[in-house]
């Protein structure tokens, strides 16, 4: 039986044991909710104290033009090799802001948690948010924590708002791409989307290999600014992965795209997964990994800046005219395939 | 039998017959979330169309320091007199803001939807957030749509982070407190609270003129900062109500505060539904409803600015020196009754 914390109420176990839970009264208002919040979520959150005692956070001086972001995080499982739902809130923010052209500065915290939810889980979680915060710079300056009863959510969603500051001139967008542009991929692919489906399905593949590739990409962002590299474009290769970022980017630029699958780069245990599971790695999520979309003559300079900044950048394929979102993959047989948009749903709940 | 929308999915109802619902592949990332977003919920919510083809939005210029919350919303049910979760959303968000003492300027939408929530719910859920933000001139920049499986969520939840401008030269804060400050109330208690219980209960009162007060309070904290008032705390009365916001403030400051009963408006059918179901209305939720904390020789001045600006504030009571979070109420009777933070939990989501 694992001894309850100050704040923490028993909740008994399946097994007959015990363990300290989140309770409706801790969404309530009151001294438990004070007690969560100061004594638990705070510390490990590594909020500003100033975030306990005002409704909301006076920001620092800004010394460039803004972007706002958010996301809601609902992934299941809660923690899988490589990352957890609080790795990806942080991750995800900042790299939803780098993809804008943005460093990320400061960050909100929404917390919806489950009655029932045990204190283990909710603290590995925070610790995590906490860390990677502090790692990557970024403040996590206001939060909110609601609770609602056992059934009407799943364990803890998470949601995240972020505000960076534009590092980039001209802010990267659809209307920026060229033909011509070309595509560089910033790592392997699928990563994410495979750890988090041979999780659930509890596969018998030798996975020690396999783990999320959730990382923070505000490093590739700054890299790319200190060279001067003018990005047109940039993709966060999250829920629909390449092969939907690259369709939704060529629609809405009303620009044809050509990908080389031999230049997009997969680990031997993505690919089995895979097989085995009849899914496309094109379209798995990932969690750490980015398009950028810079003109031809720059593309040797930002793959330069790429490396220093710790990825291994590919060129995976080029923009050109054509009808708007018409996406070609050449594939490793040197036969041509069209790719778009799914029409149905490959994973749910993957971020 | 009612049709079908472009893009929704048709769910069984339990009477045989159909409606329009979200499944699980409008959050799957490919084509019908990309319908979803640009056909049903960006024109309801009024989303700039850039908020569409970029992960983060650029903001406009800033002229003052800024402030940034955030408030996920999971109120049961998601619709009620006088409002519903998405009018929540903005109100709560645009009244955070102002208790920080800042105009909100920009704010995120995060919807957590589960799947077979009817469309219909959805849209006037999304269309009364869209009205409420453009009422306050507010703009809703970038947002983010996650589907979970039916029993992952109750119906839907909404987060909403917001940044303002700070209109107050100094903001508001528990240091800037003083013994002798006048607490100010905006006007009557415990509407939302009661309206949200009587909601749920189906109770047989006659409550036609029992409706949620949630209104956005902007209009208070411009004509304050416009009378030149020297504003020294501000509270949001939401959950924990009128009591949880007086002891908190008086903690955090180190002062007491003595409450008059007199001076607290309530409402005949507030005062009803209390005492049916043996609440607290000191404790009940408002989610229209500010404590202005001034200086005394301030309080004409700010008090003929909030009637300016349509709210009924009463003076309900005084900081002192005294043992830090000690809060006094004379009832109606006279005596004394300590006030203190709730030590459980007296309604679950209410916000």
């Amino acid at each position: 039986m694992s001894a309850p914390t100050d704040i923490g109420v028993v909740c008994p176990l399946p097994g007959g044991s015990e363990q300290a839970c989140i309770t409706l009264a801790h969404g309530g208002g009151g001294r438990l909710m004070r007690e969560l919040i100061e004594g638990f979520i705070a510390p490990r959150l590594r909020l500003a104290p100033a975030a306990l005692t005002v409704d909301a956070a006076a920001l620092g001086p800004v010394s460039a033009p803004l972007a706002f972001t958010t996301d809601s995080y609902v992934v299941s499982p809660l923690e899988f090799p490589g990352g957890s739902i609080g790795t990806l809130a942080i991750h995800g923010t900042i790299n939803d802001l780098a993809a804008a052209g943005a460093r990320a500065r400061w960050l909100s915290v929404g917390l919806i948690l489950e009655e029932g939810l045990p204190l283990a889980v909710l603290g590995r979680v925070l610790e995590a948010m906490g860390q990677a915060a502090a790692e990557a710079d970024v403040r996590l300056v206001t939060g909110d924590t609601k609770v609602v009863e056992r059934g009407s959510a799943d364990r803890m969603f998470v949601n995240t708002a972020g505000i960076g500051e534009l590092l980039l001139r001209e802010p990267p967008g659809p209307q920026r791409l060229q033909a011509g542009d070309t595509l560089l991929l910033s790592g392997d692919i699928g990563r994410h989307g495979a750890t988090i489906v041979a999780a659930r399905e509890s596969l018998g593949l030798s996975t020690a290999r396999l783990a999320s590739d959730c990382a923070p990409l505000h490093g590739q962002l700054e890299a790319l600014a200190r060279a001067g590299v003018n990005v047109h474009g940039a993709r966060d290769l999250t829920r629909g992965g390449l092969a939907t970022a690259v369709v939704e980017l060529c629609r809405d630029a009303g620009l044809a795209a050509t990908l080389e699958a031999v230049a997009i780069p997969m680990q031997e245990e993505v690919r089995g997964v895979c097989e085995l599971l009849g899914l496309d790695p094109l379209y798995l999520a990932n969690e750490g990994r980015m398009l950028w979309l810079v003109p031809d003559d720059e593309t040797d300079r930002a793959a330069a800046a790429l490396r220093r900044a710790g990825a291994t950048p590919s060129v995976c394929g080029r923009l050109h005219a054509g009808q708007g979102g018409e996406v070609t993959l050449v594939t490793r047989y040197g036969t041509r395939r069209a790719l778009d948009l799914l029409s149905g749903d490959q994973l749910p709940r993957i971020c």
